[in-house]
């Protein structure tokens, strides 16, 4: 994969569908990822991301603590890894050692990116206000590029209890919008 | 369509996925309607949905000062409806008139369900702390009923620019899942 940067307020291509996404982390010494579904987009400029991550998660305190991440796309292809990443913490395991995954240096952020995902979000927590009461981290990305073939990528959608939907038909009704975005 | 009762804490079968979803909502005897695909689960029970409405929509007061919406469920095929509802403004236009769409009443929030989407999960105003900084607004799912068929309806997930992506094939991995949720 030869991956090129992308426009920071267009990340919403990416992340609006609602795919499965990876989120690693780094925090003292260590590296972890954990699988997340509950995200979505907040703004163009900056580029905010809004993610649930369940306190019960090894990587809850470290992305805290860091203050980084990095959210990584990957296709539909990885599903068995990304189910067996969801179902085992860090506390116990190292995933890219377990699940043969490489990282990769990132741009801005000392969490490392996951080689094998076709697109890296690389994120700064931008506001923590909402992580007592509900988890909910408001995370800047400043970083990202995408694998830049296939154009419409597999991701996968999640649906609870152990399934997923892949992604279809692409459609488009441009002619219908008065002002594109 | 014969809708039916869905667990409130088993909203995210449908939400999670990311599809496009139509708010209604009803203010000072006027109902609007607008197309919104920022929004992501927040909790199982009580059943938290969060939001991102643009303060540009003539929704967003709405939705503020009676403290209500519905989440209402289209499918793809109501595609050119989606497109057309999110570029005009309830300003200026009665969208269930333009568009011949059906007010449906709903069992527990004054803003009406609109009868021609499978799926309605009615939503009271949980929380407004991040609306002045983030037009996010945390909601509670009251009731919710979805028409059992299609178990699994194509919806859209937008990227942008007049562009969707409709729902593929459904995959099950529940063997990989040690608790599954």
């Amino acid at each position: 994969m030869k991956k090129q940067s992308w426009p920071l307020h267009d990340v919403r291509h990416w992340l609006e569908p609602g795919p499965v996404v990876l989120l690693s982390s780094h925090w003292q010494g260590q590296n972890n990822i954990m699988t997340l579904g509950w995200h979505t987009i907040l703004e163009f400029s900056p580029s905010l991301v809004g993610c649930m991550i369940s306190a019960g998660n090894a990587s809850f305190s470290r992305i805290r603590q860091s203050g980084e991440c990095v959210i990584n796309l990957p296709e539909a292809s990885m599903i068995d890894t990304i189910s067996r990443i969801g179902n085992c913490t860090g506390d116990d395991v190292d995933k890219f050692a377990e699940f043969g995954l490489t990282t990769e240096k990132s741009d801005k952020v000392s969490a490392p990116s996951i080689k094998e995902c076709f697109g890296q979000f690389e994120c700064r927590l931008y506001d923590d206000a909402m992580v007592d009461n509900y988890n909910f981290f408001i995370f800047e990305v400043v970083a990202a590029r995408v694998n830049p073939q296939p154009e419409w990528p597999q991701t996968l959608h999640y649906v609870g209890g152990g399934v997923f939907r892949t992604d279809g038909d692409v459609l488009e009704r441009k002619a219908l919008f008065t002002k594109v975005s």
